[in-house]
């Protein structure tokens, strides 16, 4: 099986995103996963850049690693220094990173209006850095910046670039779609060219900003590329870098090539959604192959077909990239999404068992009344228990009252829910504050059930909440429907509530996330 | 120049987002847009599958579409029935749209596992179907579903399917990539195929489970497709569809092929955001061409290139797509916004007037906040006329009240606003009851300003109400923004509120709506 080099570039390109920055132990957590998930190489900054990254290079040398090889960025010299003199050259040395990346710049363009030097000086430079990096005992990759802009005003310089990378002793030219402007087609072409001009390893690094760098990334390999750049979840400056979330499942599960440790593409979801965790990011749902929807299907039509065969409505296994299947319930989906998720209580149903009907009649008149309940599973399943007899009713609200308050112009308005609520006939009534209605009400639930469910209470934690009004003719008289994300330490679940009333919508999303969570606790328990 | 037909399906195929759900209103405002944006095809719908669509088809009669014709989208006949017999297929001819568009199987799998019939059945399905709705005297599309999966077990039969379509008087066959699983190698294979095998338009209809939908659909048009299907942000089911905002600019601005209204390019990044505006969909940041991030510079190395040359870290203008370079740190692109503003109240500024200065770093700090000015163009104009002197205050907020109380698990919430408001020193002290907490406010400071302004805030009245988290992290303490609308019998404004606090958030957008409106009045009356 032919093998791609996965160079993953997260620490460093994915770090220019406009909402990340990673701490120096945010960055050893993530290098430690990536090399037990068997990348070849992970490029983790650039030293002497920032103290950020100084100090991240000094710590690594604890990490012994196992399956990629650490690699140190920087780029070519500058013009008016011999690269022996050049302090961020220097730097690259005493990173002690067995792979040093240095980027050059393969466009004229940039030569003359960034350099302001003559397009044989930036041979010079690209020449004179790598055979030092190589001198030195590095394994050196050159990035030719831009190369594809390049290519296109000036194939002999472009290609020229790399020939000198070679000639110094690189032993892999990394061809940059920098601005992401490239078309497959294009990028196609000129990486072929590459090929056929160097002897060594070619390699891909592209960008988003066309929606284009999974698909660029692919046509490199499918022209002879063996190396493959980009960042997890696609985080990087602008558009993205190319997401080898995306990638590397294609090269692996379409093209039959293998890039990872055999066996880890398992886990590509699992680490997707720990780098989204690290760096502070809600995850996007419609991610390809890691996203929570990448397996969702809505449509009765197509849930129907996925139960009588996957294939019909599914590209691949999501087991293969650690992914689930989920069925969401609407009225349009029908009958088959509720027969399926009540075998998750072992309740055997056909489409044609009158439980199935009841059900199915409630959703509809729940959802003309404005519910949905395909982004909030947890409280269908709430409902589906009820119909089935398998609920277990945990606490019974009493009344509650919210007070906001804004005594001045200038003063903050200050906010206090009191609440009562019964266990099994014992009452509790309890009161706090918060820094809105919901906040409020939510401590003040949490306060009343302590008492009684104070263990599995504590694993629980409202993650989200979304608004949206769903009759904008009757304005502020218009119901709203909010929808409340909940989880614990090994489960994400949502609900929904609806009203007139925004505090009534949010009261109800609210208490339904809380006894979801704990059902599952007192069920877990058992 | 060549030019390539957008079939739009945000409102059929694109309601299968998870998130998504249309109200027949938000359809009629979107097909408007689409219509004025000038693609060729807008897909409204499944006529006689929800109550939505059905009514949607009834009110969509009263417009006039100057450039898009509008498609009813449905399915090959039934096996067991004559076509002029299935009540679905009447449904589309009442739907009284110039086109139809029906799906039909184009692999043996789906014939055998989903439909159990025979793969010459399928086929006379096909036939059947198209020539009863071309003889009703409709354009037809074919959708040929599963069409690439379907090439690559049994070509000669998915192009079968294909050629029936035609036979039967279809004007064009849509190949469908529905399981997003296709290299975009492959999508140009078959579709060159297609195109050798039909003489009627061959169009492609991709979805990114792959993150090749864009890719895959420029792959066709390269080999020979001249329709193109998608959606308004890639919306759709699992991980959406081919994404019109990334598909169009790259036709025409990269590839050099015309396919909406000369000159509309401009405004599409407006429509990409009225359509996650409509949808209730916080815009994806890093979208390609319209994204937020898309031309944003982080400071250093790529932003001080990019001012001496735009095109060194720029694939494209951004102004073509209608959005805008941001460069973190030093932001003066809102200003000549700012002069333009200005000019409406006859005050002549340039972008070196200390007092746009003034303004502009009010914008950023309360952007920093959360408040968003673009779609509160209302809250930007009172913040203008006070920087340049010429507010006027109309009433001051003294303090409000909300009470929110549910007295029992049964029981309505009942909610009660108080509030005082002075105007030029006398107060006014207030009470009112409302649906819930903004309309009980609303209620309040409409009593209150009654008898100052009687005359003029009878014109006004509020027309819709959005809230949206805007830190999702921080759960039910995150900060909220809110947008209400307002409106008298000739104009439509937005304002803004920010604040932990729904409530307060609530009442800054209220507080403004009203002002902006009376001062409005007051100012006509002059």
């Amino acid at each position: 099986m032919n093998r791609i080099a996965i160079y993953d570039t997260t620490l460093r390109d994915g770090m220019q995103s406009e909402r990340v920055n990673f701490s120096v132990e945010d960055k050893l957590k993530i290098a430690r996963r990536l090399d037990e998930f068997g990348v070849a190489y992970i490029e983790a900054g650039w030293p002497g850049s920032n103290p950020t990254d100084t100090e991240f290079f000094h710590r690594v040398r604890d990490i012994e690693f196992k399956r990629s090889k650490l690699a140190a960025f920087g780029s070519t010299r500058r013009a008016k220094l011999a690269a022996c003199d050049d302090p961020l050259l220097i730097k690259l040395i005493e990173a002690r990173t067995p792979v040093v990346t240095i980027f050059g710049k393969a466009w004229g363009l940039h030569v003359r209006d960034v350099f302001r030097i003559t397009c044989e000086q930036n041979l010079e430079m690209i020449y004179d850095s790598v055979k030092f990096l190589v001198d030195q005992g590095k394994e050196v990759i050159f990035d030719a910046e831009h190369f594809f802009d390049g290519y296109k005003s000036d194939p002999i310089y472009a290609l020229e670039t790399l020939k000198r990378a070679e000639a110094a002793g690189a032993s892999c030219v990394s061809l940059c779609e920098t601005n992401g402007g490239a078309l497959p087609s294009d990028v196609f072409d000129a990486t072929a060219a590459a090929r056929r001009h160097v002897g060594i390893c070619v390699g891909i690094h592209a960008h988003n900003d066309s929606g284009l760098a999974a698909a660029d990334s692919i046509a490199a390999v499918q022209a002879g590329a063996t190396h493959v750049q980009g960042t997890m979840n696609g985080l990087g400056e602008r558009c993205g870098n190319a997401d080898l979330c995306t990638i590397m499942p294609i090269l692996e599960l379409k093209m039959g090539l293998s890039c990872v440790r055999n066996g880890s593409m398992k886990d590509l979801t699992e680490l997707s959604r720990y780098v989204d965790e690290i760096a502070n990011l809600v995850p996007d749902d419609r991610m390809p192959f890691v996203g929570i929807s990448a397996f969702t299907h809505k449509a009765g039509v197509h849930a129907d077909a996925v139960a009588k065969n996957p294939q019909t409505y599914e590209h691949m296994d999501p087991e293969l990239v650690g992914n689930d299947r989920r069925i969401t319930v609407s009225s349009y989906s029908g009958a088959s999404n509720i027969v399926h998720k009540a075998k998750k209580y072992d309740v055997d149903l056909t489409k044609q068992s009158p439980e199935i009907k009841g059900v199915l009649d409630q959703v509809i008149n729940l959802e003309h009344d404005g519910y949905s309940f395909e982004e909030a599973e947890a409280s269908f399943e709430l409902l589906l228990k009820k119909s089935l007899g398998l609920y277990r009713k945990l606490f019974d609200l009493k009344g509650f009252r919210v007070i906001v308050e804004k005594r001045g112009p200038n003063e903050e308005a200050i906010t206090e829910a009191t609440l009562k609520v019964a266990v099994d006939g014992e009452e509790a009534f309890t009161v706090a504050e918060g820094d809105g209605p919901v906040h409020a009400l939510d401590n003040a639930l949490r306060l009343a059930l302590a008492q009684f469910y104070g263990k599995e209470l504590a694993k629980i934690k409202l993650t989200d909440f979304k608004v949206r009004v769903i009759n904008t003719k009757a304005a502020t008289a218009a119901k709203v429907r909010t929808l409340i994300e909940t989880r614990d330490h090994n489960e994400v679940w949502s609900t929904v509530g609806v009203s007139e009333n925004i505090i009534e919508a949010s009261w109800q999303a609210l208490a339904d996330g809380v006894e979801y969570g704990l059902l599952k606790h007192v069920r877990e328990k058992k």
